[in-house]
């Protein structure tokens, strides 16, 4: 059984609807242009052109029945985060994408589960959506990298509360530094995104944020973590050498890395086997960033490739991880 | 024998002349507080506690018989580079610089050698300080990831130049991308710097550069290339998925990971055999980032750790590729 806990949805959301809710031009829409084709827009701006299964999930599970992949976990595009407008605004939105999220699912609810997203702009909101979602059917929530540009040891209180009423979170890279220098060649994605991931990650292990969590947090980092494994023996030599970087943090960062989860999205068996070492095999979820295309859509593939894991440590990979990560 | 390829030096330059030079009240330069600490300056502004072995060639050599190292070889603070300053005073510059660096050598000529700077802004005035610096003893150059916020593929006629002259090359992160999210804990130089060396690497490749560059160029990126190898996979994946991302280039990334060297500081050994593994025991450069207290300054350990490769493999990362990079 596998189940894939990182693929993306995009409704079928008209520019009048994503106006008259956001109106300000920028709000993200979907142009259909045929069966198969569609274009994300942001306002007027084609924004990134995209396949069908992100808004048709007869079409999606085709393509799991294709894949083996038995359960997917959708998650919305990050583009329709919302984090960066009015809250009263953002809270309609968020509550109409997960609505959205929901409908997408009903058409095979064993074999379609999804997150939900929040308006991490005011705590006491995206709690009460937290919940409000949880109540339809969401099983945990996406959330971004930063909001608006800050930490994420600035929404402790949103991680404390995921836990209490023990709702699952995906971290995903949105909003990420970039530069002129970044802009040919996707370069955003390849170099950008593994980066801020491996930022928002840091940031809240040397924040000491840990400690201010419950053990029962269950927080998971998409692309396998960004660059924080590959970094780890810089940052813990750094913590151990220069008091400005281990100014607030209690432990080293190795310490924390039973505290966190990751996704399979490494794209290199070499790489998989050192991210297994350090995370421990319990820890990895399959991850496929269906349906874009520099997702891992055949998954799979380098789980089955490993030579030093047993069949039953697999299935772990494979399904048992998600299943105690998302409690279904 | 071990010969460590990238340690920094700071020469003891003092406020009057370095603004002699460059006159902009950003000019850096070294107060010296005692016969053991110094503070790298910034015109007014403090910017950096460091320690005598950046600017005293015998606290220097005590250090390197403390740990086995037999010959380094020494670049400039990367703070020194002045891309950014008028061509005539970067020119002027560099030269004294450069100089300095001869001078911290000539102490032990056998045991210490140096990398020049150039002034990368004026390829012309580049090349030719290279040639003077060359001559003058400097057995190689150090230059920036970028040039005042472009790309290495903008300065491919320097490239082509020193590979002409048999110049080899160390690439080093400076000037970084960075956000207020990145001041607290050092997070510039965590997540900054190996992701600003990766987008150096990966820009190049992506460009199609190494094909319009010799293959006895002989070029190599400080801390262990940043990045690159870790997110090999992901980018590889998403050059042949998007044309976006192959625009320019005639094969993957991964076909040019024979064109190029990297360095020893990843500070763990699990990465070490995972480096080791992709980029071949015969492309790996010790370095210590000495005297800088983020570096690895006993480099000798983490390849004794390594329980996979012969000694006359461990020799080879010591000093036998070493030699042959810098034709020693």
């Amino acid at each position: 059984m596998i189940i894939d806990m990182h693929a993306h949805f995009f409704p079928d959301i008209s520019e009048k609807l994503s106006n008259s809710i956001i109106n300000n031009n920028k709000a993200p829409w979907l142009r259909i242009d045929n069966i198969n084709y569609g274009m994300i827009m942001k306002g007027k701006k084609e924004f990134r052109p995209v396949t069908s299964s992100l808004w048709n999930s007869s079409h999606r599970l085709l393509y799991m029945d294709h894949n083996h992949i038995d359960i997917q976990i959708i998650s919305a595009t990050p583009l329709l985060f919302s984090y960066d407008i009015e809250i009263i605004k953002a809270k309609e939105w968020c509550m109409r994408i997960n609505d959205y999220a929901r409908e997408l699912c009903s058409i095979n609810p064993h074999r379609l589960k999804s997150l939900c997203q929040v308006p991490l702009q005011d705590i006491k909101e995206a709690c009460r959506e937290a919940s409000r979602a949880k109540k339809s059917g969401h099983i945990g929530v996406q959330i971004g990298t930063n909001i608006n540009g800050k930490n994420l040891s600035d929404c402790i209180e949103f991680l404390n509360y995921c836990a209490e009423i023990n709702f699952p979170i995906l971290v995903h890279p949105w909003n990420i530094m970039s530069s002129e220098r970044m802009k040919p060649y996707m370069l955003e994605w390849l170099v950008g995104m593994p980066a801020e991931t491996h930022l928002a990650l840091l940031s809240l292990i040397l924040s000491n944020s840990f400690e201010k969590l419950p053990k029962n947090l269950k927080i998971c980092f998409a692309h396998s973590g960004g660059n924080f494994i590959w970094q780890l023996g810089r940052v813990d030599n750094a913590w151990h050498k220069r008091d400005l970087v281990r100014l607030d943090s209690e432990y080293p960062p190795s310490h924390y890395i039973d505290r966190f989860y990751v996704d399979s999205l490494i794209f290199n068996v070499d790489a998989m086997k050192l991210l297994i070492k350090k995370m421990t095999i319990n820890k990895i979820l399959i991850g496929t960033d269906y349906p874009f295309p520099l997702g891992d859509l055949n998954p799979k593939k380098i789980i089955d490739d490993l030579d030093h894991i047993s069949l039953k440590e697999k299935n772990m990979i494979f399904s048992e991880n998600t299943k105690l990560f998302f409690n279904l």
